[in-house]
């Protein structure tokens, strides 16, 4: 893929641009390349928003003999996750950047010399302004997407806060809606290194040719530990010797992980201006998405996209938790998210990467996003058929069909609203989207189930069930699923309780312990008992929860205290209900229960 | 407690110490603080030895106006975890310092100038030597103690391989056997920044008066980052600003966090020479304990000495799991170690801070020693009576005595070796020491287990069974005891075949779930089993393993591929054996087994 970078001008001399400091700025010249068709109805556009050292270049070459590619050219193009035969896609340098947007070291037009530090102090929201103005210039009037990682990230979120009428999908990835105190600091250091480097003067080194080289450089290397995990740079590194055998006992750079900083010190030193590091560093710092709001949850209110938020576990600059804030800040305030922790040893750098996970998620939750805007705005209409994968087999503990599942679709009424704890690949939700016309979100904590629930259209977190319900709120959902999956919780009455704090039904599936089979191969072999519905022997199971349907009744009532509204115990091998003597006749059952009695 | 630095000459023009790197260095001045009094027997020393920024002055202040206490007074001092009315401590600045010992600053007699970048390179072995030579200056023929932390650990730790029969016990803390490659990264920057600082000069900075002040700043700033948890460090400063309520705007430190790192920056340049930060730095990075040797096991193979290990699980410079290697190492070297993995929000710098359980574990394992001392080599010999807190109750499900482990103790023979994983607090371990005279080690994954068993002086490694059994040696102990815990064990088959490698013979104990009783509760109320030996309802509840006398014999021999040596089915009520039909009448078991047949 050849690509060329294209350039704009955008606002002038006498139509400045008004920034979130309240300075001006203008003219500005905007660097942006595009890859793919805009299709006749313009609404297949992604826009790619850069990291701290990125550009306009995101993919492709620029030439047939250019050796590198664009630095996210695993993900775009043709096949790709972001399509190039499907999508249209836009990426910029941002505002304030050193390569070809304008920045710091950008001729000032009043003083005919660079900027330095007399350029304007700008925020991430100031940078996603430049974008939108890109956008209406082109004649773009809708993004079916934004997504970035990192301080990339950090737009596309702006992005969903600043215009939600504009932006159908964002896709934040290793990122956050706030730095912490640590990243803060990392980044202080930096600028620090820069600040007090004797060839700053001030920001004014442009004229001389002599750059704050060493500043530059050690920030560099600050930063380039924080982008690496401690495996990542065991693996890569380890305490090799670069050129020896054996100490040289001076201070010369000998372990490989010092020439590889070195390395890195350097090239980033002849390709990145000293200035646009401070401003980019201090624009992520700035960046507070909750800022002028009550809460995150209140920031995200008038959002309207649809949010696929990635983190990568071993990424500590960015780490998880912070994602999974934003994640709970979403769920809070109601909106349509998925969410996976992708396992990954990069670290932060996993997102420039790691293409397989983040590949899948990114294809699948596109397709569904721009499906769902083909037949118009589907959350409140129907759902068009199922296309592909509806009915696929789950990886459920049941070889067959899951007949708890076509059990539990009958319990629920159309058009509501649906969680369902330990959902699987999704499976049930699809089903009850398609068929009952829900809307709903999974949770599990399966990698791979969040990726095939993507696929499916589901809305997906992955979160741990023992730890993370707190932020749905109270009796925001009007069914609570957790369908064969009590067994393995560790904590199933802290779950069970804020399942009736969260659904104004719940529905629990389980196997009875208490069937009569069960109950002889116990009395009379004196063994631990096993069968279709507890198919795992005593040392090789996920089980940790055994309990009968009586089990089950008594803690309903005097743990839980809620109502039973509906008992369906039933028979797995046939998938018929027992309703006589279920505790000894059936092996598994599905119960519904709530905090109100039967209506 | 007033203290004073002490000053020493070591070595002269004439007899200079030779250097591992062939360099020779002399004369050498040492500082050095001492703190309590030395016995006759001049059997209770002390060796306290400083991380990278520390000094001689490690407990109490130099006079009574004197604001600061030195920078281990949290557990040094009368009554306290180095207890100065007992032991004799003596802290030393160490060789290349700046607080004392000669180092870079010093004045080189032969040029008459500072040594500058012309002093010799050194290694923490280099250290130990000169240490070594002051305790025979000092007439200290042995060492109750080596304890330090961090850079003070690798200098204990030195100290163990160095000086074998020199030192009964060491004691290294939050430190590590080798620096990652994260950690030689940080350095590296820190070093960078102090080398390409205008005023360094080769090092010849000290005439002029003029300093590499930031980039020492710089440096420290890093560091500072690395010794503080991302928890720790969002408690202290979050996103707060120092002195306004908005953005400035501009590039002035705002963030507490910033202005916190430009205050510590600061005041280590007051206090602390840029060299000697190169000199340190430089051999931390050096050190390899096991560098020369095969393995980090076969460096350890020499050792002599007691360990306790500690790590701090918030520490992410020399993280927990550098610890767990150097204990593995001394496991499989058949070394007495303890280690204690102690949850601390501090990240590196806990073991400044943190003294509750430290303190009780250092003065728990110090006392052990000093009395096992006291009493001759008492690992081969039989032990004192125990004191105070023998037959102390465990923490157990059982309320009243442990009746099993009465049961077991019978099992084993006098004299014999022991490994007890899920020890509690170390009971039965401990009454094995006193009455059978056996010699082993406990494992458990509970932070008061581990005081608990420290203070019994029990040798006790904070492990978990599921992870952690490999470094474990083939057939390394006579007797392998698992006393109800296989029940809450998740990886059952895994532990027991470990067991059955490392073990001789095998001694499992767990609560027969096909207990009468517990057979007609599930037979006639259809509900899971509740009873003495199975105290928990099925959602409130440790156990994830439910099994019968008749399930674990069975297991035995089709997936151990063991022989069963012995049986005692008990009744835990009375604590009787039950041999009629065991698998209905008893509600606890106790099995021997082994790869080799009864013998």
């Amino acid at each position: 893929m050849i690509v060329e970078t294209q350039h704009i001008e955008l606002f002038s001399q006498n139509s400045k641009l008004e920034l979130e400091s309240g300075q001006i700025l203008g003219p500005i010249q905007v660097a942006y390349e595009t890859y793919g068709q805009l299709n006749s109805a313009k609404d297949n556009v992604i826009l790619i928003t850069h990291a701290l050292s990125g550009d306009a270049h995101a993919a492709g070459k620029h030439s047939e003999s250019d050796k590198k590619t664009g630095w996210w050219d695993l993900l775009i193009g043709p096949g790709k996750a972001f399509d190039t035969n499907k999508y249209y896609i836009i990426s910029t340098n941002a505002l304030g950047g050193c390569m070809g947007t304008t920045g710091p070291s950008s001729i000032n037009p009043e003083t005919n010399e660079p900027y330095g530090l007399t350029f304007p102090m700008f925020t991430i929201g100031d940078m996603v302004t430049l974008q939108k103005h890109l956008m209406d210039h082109l004649g773009i009037t809708k993004l079916l997407a934004v997504a970035g990682g990192s301080m990339g990230g950090m737009q596309a979120l702006k992005w969903a806060v600043k215009y939600p009428e504009f932006v159908q999908a964002v896709i934040p990835i290793a990122t956050t809606t706030k730095l912490s105190a640590q990243s803060i600091a990392f980044d202080a250091v930096g600028r620090n290194a820069i600040l007090r480097d004797e060839n700053f003067n001030g920001g004014k080194y442009y004229q001389k040719n002599i750059y704050p080289s060493s500043g530059l450089a050690i920030a560099r290397m600050v930063g380039h530990i924080t982008y690496l995990s401690e495996e990542a740079m065991h693996e890569k590194f380890g305490r090799r010797l670069q050129n020896a055998d054996d100490y040289s006992y001076d201070f010369e750079s000998e372990f490989s992980v010092e020439t590889y900083l070195d390395y890195q010190g350097g090239r980033f030193v002849d390709r990145f201006d000293a200035n646009t590091y401070l401003y980019f560093t201090k624009a992520m710092d700035y960046f507070d998405l909750a800022r002028s709001f009550d809460s995150l949850a209140d920031a995200l209110n008038q959002t309207q996209s649809q949010f696929l938020i990635i983190s990568f576990d071993s990424d500590w600059l960015f780490p998880p938790n912070q994602s999974q804030d934003l994640v709970n800040a979403l769920i809070q305030s109601g909106k349509d998210v998925s969410y996976c922790n992708i396992h990954c040893p990069y670290g932060h750098d996993s997102f420039l990467l790691e293409s397989k996970v983040q590949g899948a998620l990114i294809s699948g939750f596109l397709e569904q996003v721009y499906k769902k805007h083909e037949s118009g705005n589907a959350i409140e209409k129907s759902l068009p058929s199922p296309t592909t994968s509806d009915d696929k087999k789950s990886g459920s503990i049941f070889e067959g069909e899951r007949i708890d599942h076509r059990q539990i679709e009958r319990l629920i009424k159309p058009n509501s609203t649906v969680l369902d704890l330990g959902c699987g690949d999704g499976e049930l939700m699809q089903h009850l989207q398609n068929h009952k016309n829900i809307h709903g979100m999974g949770v599990t904590l399966q990698e791979q189930d969040v990726v095939g629930s993507c696929q499916r259209g589901v809305n997906v977190v992955q979160f741990d069930l023992d730890e993370y319900l707190w932020h749905f709120g109270g009796q925001s959902y009007d069914y609570a699923v957790l369908s064969q999956t009590l067994q393995v919780v560790r904590r199933p009455e802290f779950v069970l309780k804020e399942m009736l704090r969260i659904g104004r039904q719940v529905i629990v599936s389980f196997p009875n312990f208490a069937y009569w089979s069960y109950r002889i191969q116990i009395l009379f072999s004196g063994r631990a008992p096993i069968g279709k519905a507890l198919p795992h022997t005593w040392f090789d199971k996920e089980s940790v929860n055994y309990l009968s349907i009586k089990d089950f009744e008594e803690f309903v009532e005097s743990r839980l205290n809620a109502h039973i509204i509906e008992r369906i115990p039933l028979l797995s091998r046939s998938g018929k209900q027992r309703s006589f003597m279920p505790n000894l006749f059936a092996d598994e059952a599905i119960f519904v229960i709530s905090q109100q009695k039967r209506t």
